[in-house]
């Protein structure tokens, strides 16, 4: 009977450096700047795919990974997760320890990727499996969460070139991942549900970037049905989220949000006669 | 002799729909979004890779990334690129019309993409034939750029969630894209300039994205030796820039800036002692 956690190397590197820059007056300033690496995830010694990371969480990042291509089913097939940076490489050992990854993925990890090379022509099908139950929620609520989400986003404010992402409950943020791609920080955040048993129907998912097809996609899969992004969405994402019961709120900063899905199942539960916005 | 002139559909659509959002004074709100789209490419009926797109330029997105992933070397060895929206595709025939691609290409695009899953892997070789020559640059000159740079970026005005991308040279825009995605983005500029055959070595770049090691690699394989970014920058792709003689301006916009690479060439020409930052 395998152990349903694996063993993970402890390999997280700090986020940012310092880098001198020259500002319009000729002065030289120094930057904090995103510490971006390259991380290449070995299946069984099958190379995977390279992933540029901040590096901060990089076991989490390659289950996620894992996980969210739908490489792996369960999480105790695998054995160990050992992340060496000498050689940038994740080296992921499953109990199975197969020689034929090529044979049983090789098409499926073309499309890999975000924007570009896209995970959207495996992770479209099934759609009617993926579909949420609706929850309901009080504007209050997004309003004491988004207060509290002020305090992360420490690389951002730091040295910006990144995105965060964050898995809440409630008012309250229960795991916060900044790396400089949007999918990152959500492959990690999944791969810390996996590695937890963490269930997703009781949760909201923050993130400061975008509402595309892929994250919308991606948050379904991992069973959240309420998405709350400080930025935009886009049509495509706009789509999915209906046909999933995914309530997605976007431009959610300070008091304003836009709600474009689910908006029936908010409370709209704060007097904001006397605010300005 | 084939034409060096591929024959384009013209599938261009527009950017952005009309959706109903409800915002936190339970008003319905009409906004405008970008509509992105899956896009297709197959390489003589070879499926390379699934893009999302806005779709505006998707002609000149194909041959941009086909450009930039090494797939063909020469644009004389395309005969046509027909996109068709009904099917989400476009259709890349050459005169060779090949029915190895995959023989020939498999491993290569197994790591196509932008964060995830990432051209990094074949795209570092050979950095040393990379190398730029740098150019001198006049501050005046950056700052009339980017005022008439914030002409435009209509899409992100109108719907947010998309990336400009500008070819440049001197103080004038000779093209602007927007995308979903910037590698999107640069890719259409890319293929742009393929068509028309617009050399790199004299011209600058700009892009609301930030300046990671992937796009530092691209606009180099652009030849283009000047790169501007209202972003941030990550310190891979600092060291790419400092590696390959790239001028690295980043957080331009209005009259602030921060030279991480080529300080020493740039020009400060204007007087600030009078303005405040």
């Amino acid at each position: 009977m395998p152990s349903s956690f694996p063993e993970l190397s402890q390999a997280g590197l700090p986020p940012t450096v310092t880098i001198s820059a020259v500002d319009e007056y000729h002065n030289v300033q120094e930057m904090r700047v995103a510490d971006e690496r390259a991380l290449t995830i070995y299946l069984d010694s099958y190379e995977i795919v390279t992933l540029m990371t901040l590096g901060t969480q990089p076991e989490l990042l390659t289950l996620g990974y894992l996980k969210n291509q739908g490489l792996i089913k369960d999480i105790s097939e695998i054995r160990s997760v050992q992340v060496d940076w000498e050689v940038s490489a994740a080296a992921v050992t499953t109990y199975a320890n197969r020689d034929d990854w090529q044979e049983k993925l090789g098409p499926r990890i073309v499309t890999t990727g975000c924007g570009q090379g896209t995970v959207f022509g495996n992770i479209m099908e099934n759609l009617d499996e993926l579909k949420l139950s609706p929850v309901r929620i009080r504007q209050s609520e997004i309003y004491a969460l988004l207060k509290k989400l002020n305090a992360y986003n420490d690389v951002y404010k730091n040295a910006g070139a990144v995105h965060g992402c964050a898995l809440c409950m409630g008012t309250e943020v229960l795991v916060f991942v900044e790396d400089v791609g949007r999918h990152n920080a959500v492959d990690a955040i999944a791969g810390r549900m996996w590695l937890e048993g963490i269930e997703g129907k009781d949760k909201i998912f923050y993130t400061t970037g975008r509402l595309t097809s892929e994250m919308v996609i991606k948050i379904a899969h991992m069973r959240i049905p309420t998405l709350l992004s400080r930025s935009g969405i886009t049509q495509m994402g706009y789509e999915l989220a209906n046909e999933l019961n995914v309530m997605m709120f976007s431009r959610a900063k300070g008091r304003h949000f836009l709600i474009y899905t689910g908006a029936d199942n908010v409370e709209f539960d704060v007097d904001l006669s006397a605010k300005t916005r």
